[in-house]
């Protein structure tokens, strides 16, 4: 019998498995569960017709490039209308200082490899994306966690845990934000924050990476372009590394995501990319290329907001009807998110197993901290199930919920 | 001004562009170069109908799924077909223990970060296939070369090799072989050599990575099914990690590939890959899949093989018209590539701007050596180009050559 652990390298034998991708195998085993649990764009809103007649045109024949290797940093042309989505967004980019990537999840791996040895610390919300957090941790790097407060990261924190960091003798390398309602908050960094952070960078010598998924989703009610304007947008000083992806605007399963860097760390994300995948699938580039130029994005992004904000009060009614008088959260003002408090006797870990019995699943808020914290808390996605399913899963969940309190109540 | 440097990682610092990558830039920025230098697949023989036909089945949007996450282990049903593949190559497989990759250089990718640490000993043929050299060492592995001889590698050499490594104390934790049709010299690896490997690996406790994304390639002159028969087909013990693609038989710009290992690598290899993109594109992997479904691939292969063993024999034909008096090369039984061994005083390295200025370009062989070797020897791919192309670019290529012999003489 051949001992496979001692071939296991060290990041080999500590990589962990994600909760989120746990809960996605959960579900593909389960019959009749109502998934909260991945952060999943609704499919009914891709744009199914124009991207079948661009897929058409596109693999007419013509146009060989459409299915072959493509550069490592990605189409030229895909890569200059990113330039132009940067611009509406107050980001100034050179298609040189942009890579296209396979999802933001490569984004992530790929800065976490050319930038930290083991044991390098990073600074992270408390909480934050389980994505990045696994990225940082596979090369080992140690992950610090920051507070939140209403209006993102709290900088009082992040003053402390620097200046404790530096007291001990450790440079801070990175510090990793999602400010556009955050995964898993669904929290908005306040505007002012964002300039005070490259401050921050700069005092520390330290870099940012800015993870911005969902910038387009905001929900007209509560927040407009002047909330999102990137912290990119101001970085005189070339400290930020930035993020962005056509996963949630167009559609996951293209797999084409972004991210922009000063030019010297662009490049080495380069080298990084060439090994880990040579490049990114020509066809999707090219769908998502044509799918921009076509005004499809443009077209989609108003629908996105509506059918998601909708979605966001259908949730957030049904939270209120059902379990009001225990559980609160954070009004989400864009995103995919719901991040729910329960009461302090309710373990949202050991609840996933009467949840799942019915019929519904979430996951659990310790898979975002890196501190231990997160016990009485969880993760609801309202983007993916229908408004009905949303309102079914609610009831389960209310259910489940009002179980645990009885039997802790019985235990206690 | 922001040491950048100062925030890169060891790995980062080290990592290195790919010489085949470089030489695809090369070629997006000229103008009428013939390129030998990628080994990119005809796109003349991409099934475009088919696959046009498959891609608005898909796109109907009745399956949301198709442009959904998946699972990072790859669609089920893909897997399933996948399996049937292999057992055709003889090798038994469950879809449990196979993961769909993006592409094989994620693969090679994965599970040098599963398997290696820093001064792990890797064994790789000289010459090598630069992207799995280039995978090994961002994980900083140590790499050491093996012989090849007219059957592919050289088994005394492998024993002496592993050998002087166990004297000074190293253990050999892997040896990585291309035994169909290898990237970049075209050699077959004898059928009692795949089992002599497998017993080799037994004795010194090694795993056996196996790369095969040509073995469908074999031109029907010169090689049969009989010749391809994987190593893995063979592996009782569970030493082999035994990867493929879709690449070179549907089209790369899908970025489907596999691998398929010994349960608790390959469960290890998952979890590298939730990190490292998260799941491979959904649209690419239904694509393939009901390109497999309904006998596309099938149909492919007998068109392939002679479709590029023509091609092969036109630039055979060419070269020995040419230059039939200073080169010389192992004849390939299938694949992409011809490895030409060029006069003593011809620095294929060296060679390379003479060649541009002619208006061809080619790999030289420098890049697949990890012992510093292979100066005087380049590889031609002859996969892309149209006949046409082939017999105009070996000429240039020879008038290159040529010059190169006099400037030497005249130097000498």
């Amino acid at each position: 019998m051949i001992d496979y652990d001692s071939f296991l390298s060290r990041a080999g034998r500590k990589m962990q498995q994600s909760e989120i991708r746990k809960m996605g195998t959960v579900l593909a085993e389960a019959r009749d569960v109502v998934s909260f649990a991945p952060g999943y764009p609704d499919p009914a809103l891709f744009p199914w017709a124009d991207l079948r007649a661009i897929t058409a045109d596109l693999l007419s024949g013509d146009r060989g490039d459409a299915l072959q290797y493509g550069p490592t940093r990605g189409d030229r042309a895909l890569r200059e209308v990113i330039t132009g989505i940067l611009a509406k967004r107050g980001v100034e980019a050179s298609p040189d200082d942009l890579l296209v990537t396979t999802g933001s999840q490569q984004g992530l791996d790929l800065v976490a490899r050319i930038l930290l040895d083991p044991d390098d610390v990073v600074l992270v919300e408390l909480p934050s994306y389980t994505g990045a957090i696994t990225a940082f941790r596979n090369v080992q790097a140690e992950l610090v966690g920051v507070r939140q407060e209403a209006d993102g990261i709290d900088l009082d924190d992040l003053d402390a845990v620097t200046a404790r960091l530096r007291a001990a003798g450790r440079r801070v390398r990175a510090l990793y934000v999602v400010p556009n309602f955050q995964n898993p908050t669904g929290l908005l960094i306040g505007r002012d924050k964002r300039v005070r952070l490259l401050e921050w960078a700069a005092r520390h010598d330290a870099l940012i990476l800015e993870d911005d998924p969902y910038c387009e989703l905001y929900f007209e009610d509560g927040a407009g372009p002047g909330d999102i304007r990137p912290i990119k947008a101001d970085d005189r000083d070339g400290r930020v590394i930035y993020l962005s992806s056509f996963s949630k605007t167009l559609a996951p399963g293209f797999r084409v995501a972004w991210l922009t860097a000063p030019a010297p760390l662009a490049a080495r994300v380069e080298v990084a990319k060439q090994a880990a995948d040579l490049c990114t699938g020509a066809l999707d580039q090219h769908i998502v290329y044509e799918a921009c130029r076509r005004g499809v994005l443009e077209r989609q992004a108003p629908r996105l907001r509506r059918h998601y904000q909708h979605k966001r009060d259908v949730m957030e009614r049904a939270l209120k009807e059902t379990l009001g008088d225990v559980v609160s959260w954070p009004a989400p003002r864009g995103g995919f998110f719901l991040w729910v408090a329960l009461p302090a006797q309710v373990d949202a870990d050991a609840m996933l197993k009467r949840a799942l019995a019915h019929g519904v699943i979430y996951v659990a808020g310790s898979a975002f901290f890196v501190d231990g914290r997160g016990k009485n808390v969880l993760r609801l996605s309202f983007s993916a199930p229908s408004p009905e399913r949303i309102v079914d899963g609610v009831s389960r969940l209310a259910g489940a919920v009002r179980e645990e309190i009885a039997a802790a109540q019985a235990v206690g």
